[in-house]
């Protein structure tokens, strides 16, 4: 039997306790992880070093590097968020759906687990923590792999999560971390089939992309995100200066910053002018159509493709300007990845049409596409956003990681 | 560009007409199929002459046989579970969710249609009409690929509701039949990611492996099913015995038949040879574990891992007393395909024990496992019944076959 499925097996086994478990149990291993964490910081911080001395050496970005690092105010905001989980809804039971056949029957939907939950993450080693409490909250056995670059920060904080579940009177094997960083195991967990309910990937596209194209499991994909403003002929224009530089320089690098700028041609000699000097604060790079250059000038660069479809997490912007909305509504099913698009408009008429017919998880009319985040939502905590259709769609909080069943009551009824 | 890849662009083409129509005209297209189908009768019974000759050629079972004959009376049903279909509520636009966060942003969570449909199914050319007409009321375009003994009358159907459609308006690739029998065409419908948003395989446990295994778009499983009916030492036991018949012998081809019965060991001797007596009736051969051999006498056959695991679809059952409700519920963890579950009791915790505890679709308290089914469950229709805990788990009807999306409407918010 191979390790992976040694973890399967595990999971599966501790997967009937942590489903039967009351609410206040969860909230004990949660409280109980909460304050390990807290107590055992040195720990962590000591196995974070050698992940950051590897770091070093293997010359990582400052901005990775950073990512990495934990330091005891970081390991208390971890904590905190476990925390935060113990005030959330328990999702388990919540009755969604009821009603009375004419037969008598009586047919209720109840939440349930899923079950066991496969997570592949990269390098930030508080997924390991938000992840695998969000899971336990819900009632699920879940098996975290991790990026190669965290694995001792990880895996030290998966022994401090599971000795902490049995202190709660719940099975360590609720949570388990992979111990390996073979690129084996990764594909071992997408085909195992029997022991994981569902498999999701949070990190680049291209482990996305792996992941959708190897996985014989279940699969929720997250992220990627290639996101427009579309500044609307009858716009508040100087709404839009703010909601699109905001959408693209509040946070670049996050899967709900925008990608593309499209402006109505009816307001792109005013628009462009006044959102390219807001830009200029930031250093960001425009690519423009045509058109765009001609207002802008020849120090723009030139649009192409390429960069429509680009998702650059970056202070770089792809501008075009469109005759209508239909071209813009067009160009975002072209390019667009279907997470979070918005509208800048005063017009009833356009607000509907672009909430209709725009196919992504959040539509937003006069605000940033920022707000694309399972807290911002309420929902408490997010464990990532999802980009398909199927289960579920957009910010996914804790009844996102569960499935329901059919209570059927009856007196004897039998089918004629 | 591939034969499949085509019908791929011709369903994305049709997906956004089809997802933007309004209920009336989706309504007046399903009249349309109707109204085609009964008058182009001659012409679907002619061509399905054609399957059916092949049939006797390759001597086709006559229960396939008979279950792949249309003829007028047969036509009309089906026909009229298409006008069923106009009464239902239209599940797009529904809102699922709304609220207002603190900075005034006003969520709503709609459902919106999931997109492009694939459908793999076996033998029954009914499947066609019923899953195609479906799809189109909850604004999805569909791929359907029936089994290669009805290609002819699949082919026929397709083109009348194609026909039709186009009458009310819309493409005539909302609905699209596969007009190949290759398996190639199967195993390349299993890929076509970024054109498929779901496959639904519906048919023998071989072809839902087959899908499960190999494909790379998201799918949902349906069918398998190994159920049980558990006869609790409190049981009412002459309900015990109506509930065992008719949940085995009712329709035992279907996938909420039970294939095992389970009996508590203090109701055994009395309640065994109640059901072996009704069981004679309808000629239900038994396999038995030894104290069931031992009750009810050498004539019955012994009882394998084998047996319990084997979903027979047949006038077939296996027997196994139990020492208590843990075993009864442990023997379900263990060979239960999670479809449906029945507890046959008088005792209160034992039915809340049950339904806590038994991981499954729809768990019974005193009621045929036979019930588990979309129209039964007052859904008007169903697709299939999902076995899987992701997206819908249970019998599925218009709601399944939606996602849903967030509208957020602002007056110029952006994150601070």
């Amino acid at each position: 039997m191979s390790y992976v499925e040694e973890l399967g097996i595990r999971a599966k086994k501790a997967e009937r306790a942590i489903a039967g478990a009351s609410t206040l149990q969860k909230d004990t291993a949660l409280k109980a992880i909460a304050d390990a964490l807290i107590a055992r910081k040195d720990e962590i911080i000591a196995e974070n070093l050698v992940d950051l001395k590897r770091a070093d050496e293997n010359n990582m970005s400052q901005a990775m590097r950073d990512r990495l690092k934990l330091d005891e105010k970081r390991i208390a905001g971890i904590a905190d968020g476990v925390r935060q989980l113990v005030s959330l809804k328990d999702p388990i039971g919540q009755v969604v759906d009821g009603f009375t056949r004419p037969n008598g029957l009586k047919i209720t939907k109840v939440r349930v687990p899923i079950g066991v939950i496969g997570i592949i993450f990269e390098s930030r080693p508080n997924v390991t923590v938000d992840a695998g409490a969000l899971c336990l909250k819900a009632g699920n056995a879940v098996i975290l792999k991790g990026g190669k670059e965290a694995i001792n920060s990880n895996i030290c904080l998966g022994k401090i999560m599971r000795e902490a579940i049995e202190t709660a009177g719940l099975p360590s094997d609720v949570i388990q971390v992979v111990e390996s960083t073979s690129r084996d195991t990764t594909n071992e967990l997408m085909k195992l089939t029997g022991y994981l309910d569902v498999l999701i990937p949070r990190g680049s596209a291209g482990l996305i992309k792996a992941v959708v194209n190897n996985a014989t499991v279940p699969v929720i994909e997250t992220g990627a995100g290639n996101c427009h403003v579309y500044v609307d002929e009858s716009a508040d224009l100087n709404m839009a200066v703010e909601i699109t530089d905001n959408a693209k320089t509040q946070r670049p690098s996050v899967c709900n910053a925008i990608e593309s700028l499209l402006v109505h041609q009816s307001v792109a000699e005013t628009f462009l002018p006044m959102i390219a000097e807001r830009f200029r604060e930031h250093d960001v790079v425009i690519y423009g159509c045509p058109e765009t250059v001609r207002i802008l000038g020849n120090n723009i660069k030139s649009a192409t493709e390429k960069e429509y479809a680009t998702e650059f997490n970056d202070y770089i912007i792809a501008v075009k300007v469109v005759r209508n909305i239909d071209e813009a509504i067009e160009h975002i099913s072209k390019y667009g990845t279907r997470h979070s698009e918005c509208i800048v408009t005063k017009s009833y008429d356009s607000a509907r049409k672009f909430q209709n017919e725009v196919d992504a998880a959040a539509v937003y009319v006069n605000a940033s596409t920022r707000f694309t985040d399972g807290e911002v939502f309420g929902f408490g905590a997010e464990i990532g956003i999802s980009t398909q259709k199927l289960h579920a769609r957009g910010p996914m909080g804790l009844s996102e990681l569960t499935s329901t069943k059919y209570l059927i009551d009856g007196d004897g009824q039998i089918r004629g």
